[in-house]
């Protein structure tokens, strides 16, 4: 159905109209000029992230729910690595002509799945248009005991530096999902160059064969916050001293963490936790899977540092990995390699302004 | 200079670097995963609002100040729309390689000139690169007590109706600044085509003459939130029974009180609040003026109920015009006309997706 049938209004109502809110912090969501929460105990914690096709999705290989996900699911990872729970969640979006109004509602649909997953709120948000392409911005509320929030400055000398699952094979699967859109398009030039309708059709119907490599799609694909980790890490009485979510890739969000906490660090490439699908791809590709590990982005894994204290603690927690530790600032923000050799961290990661 | 040269994170930090946060109940703001806040005694409101070139502004006549202090002003109205106080914002913008680090220094200065004026505290936000044009995105956040808070759906029967300032003013200067803009371009494509190089250096420079029309520039361009409304209504002690910011026209926002509050309206053609620039504009263009008041946008003067006890305050109040009652819903939604013809108040006011 045409947008344009319902108009602003009408899609919002279509798109919201049985959202029932489940936290008692919800004190009035869609229809007004504002939401109104009430956070007589917490903190409150606020987030906000924009993705604009082309830049950060590409709708040929993102479906609308899978990208509804995936946006919603990066906002409550922020709230996630502040160590908090996210509550609420406002949904803007601008959209050009071609979207219509089941576009929209699968889109939602995905939001509404992750929402869902950790009982998020959606309260409000923006629908208007856009000349070309589709933008969205999503922000999100959380809450969480001032003792309890980690920020990025927290780290200190001797702690531990640990990552959550693995690194690089949201990256890889960006880069799988790039080749076969390129191959792909290349074949259909040819075929109107040779002007084979024949070729045209059966490519019309083509689907990539990507067995063997589901988990580098996953990755790339359906995104997920790691509330779990969190979860885990309490259960444990583990605090972190610093924390924050890898999604420009690990390197860059260890310097983030070594300059804003006046400290140095120490990272073993031994230490990386890589998927043997990441390892294959990187082959494939013919590049360095621990490059890939460093600055891939969009992994949504937690980077964190805990006290040396906690060492066993940590050991015992399924699908952490102890990856180095923090040093001195003045000893500098080092690679070991296998072959122990030290080089210098550098932020290669993900820069949308270079 | 290029914004490539600093990159997302040099520019954050050239953007955000000498922010000092006023309020007391911002914790932390830019610089982590998250903005970290401090409600404990009141309600928090939360309201979002994007901004799209092309659709919702056009760089030839609106310059990067106006438009940041514009981008920000339309989310503090919601606060106040709300009858809350605004306190902290986050600014996303997606940008396309044309715009430079001088740039978003001007954008940024029109944002922080409108927080500087309602004491706003920016916490946060997202700067990310957009295939074409500028995206703006900005989330304000605000409290209130909760016995304050005015929503759209407590509108009773026999209140008043009134509205702040004066209504269609942007909307013409809109519409001027569009014409100007096409005449603009018919000349320099007629110099064009004539190939007269002395008629197109004349017209690099032109300026128009807007002389007897600046405020209905003035209304478009510099955009007001209405505060000290707000203010003067709680100094006066009166707490309206429904409330909201006139974006898309008065009628559309009356038929959203009316709707949310089950009850019916009568307005009075001649009561509605219309400067003397706007009439002559109107006149000029050959459109009823009325018509202007009542579906122009972009006004974001407050409309808003209150008991009819109130007559007597709300007569004392400068910049407040009482324009009808509230009825009962099955009496429908009046307009009375100057010479007591009645209509039905339709919604034609801006639809994005229309």
């Amino acid at each position: 159905m045409d947008i344009s049938k319902l108009g602003e209004f009408g899609l919002i109502r279509r798109l919201t109209d049985d959202i029932k809110p489940v936290n008692v912090s919800t004190v009035y969501g869609v229809g007004d000029d504002c939401a109104v929460m009430h956070y007589p105990d917490k903190e409150v914690l606020l987030t906000t992230d924009m993705l604009m096709e082309g830049v950060h999705f590409d709708l040929t290989y993102i479906d609308l729910f899978h990208l509804g996900y995936k946006s919603a699911m990066v906002n409550i990872s922020d709230i996630f690595a502040m160590n908090g729970t996210p509550r609420q969640m406002t949904v803007s979006m601008a959209l050009s002509k071609r979207f219509t109004v089941e576009d929209m509602e699968m889109f939602y649909k995905g939001i509404r799945a992750a929402c869902g997953k950790w009982n998020v709120d959606i309260v409000g948000g923006d629908t208007t248009s856009s000349y070309t392409g589709l933008a969205i911005s999503i922000t999100c509320v959380g809450e969480a005991d001032k003792a309890d929030i980690v920020y990025r400055n927290g780290a200190r000398e001797t702690d531990l530096i640990c990552v959550s699952g693995d690194l690089g094979a949201a990256y890889m699967g960006l880069q799988l999902l790039e080749r076969e859109k390129s191959v792909y398009y290349q074949q259909v030039e040819e075929a109107k160059k040779k002007g084979d309708r024949n070729m045209l059709g059966q490519l019309a119907q083509f689907q990539p064969d990507f067995s063997g490599k589901e988990y580098l799609l996953q990755r790339q694909l359906k995104t997920e916050a790691r509330g779990d980790i969190i979860h885990r890490l309490r259960e444990a009485n583990i605090r972190p001293t610093a924390m924050m979510d890898v999604s420009d890739g690990l390197s860059s969000e260890l310097l983030h963490i070594c300059s804003q906490s006046h400290v140095g660090c120490r990272i073993f490439e031994k230490n990386l936790p890589i998927d043997y699908q990441t390892a294959v791809m990187a082959e494939e590709f013919n590049m360095n899977v621990t490059t890939c590990a460093l600055n891939g982005g969009e992994d949504y894994e937690l980077l964190f540092t805990v006290p040396i204290g906690d060492y066993d603690k940590i050991e015992m927690l399924d699908d952490v990995r102890l990856i180095g530790h923090i040093t001195k600032e003045s000893l500098g923000r080092v690679l070991v390699t296998r072959d122990d050799n030290e080089f210098d961290l550098k932020a290669q990661g993900w820069n949308p302004l270079s």
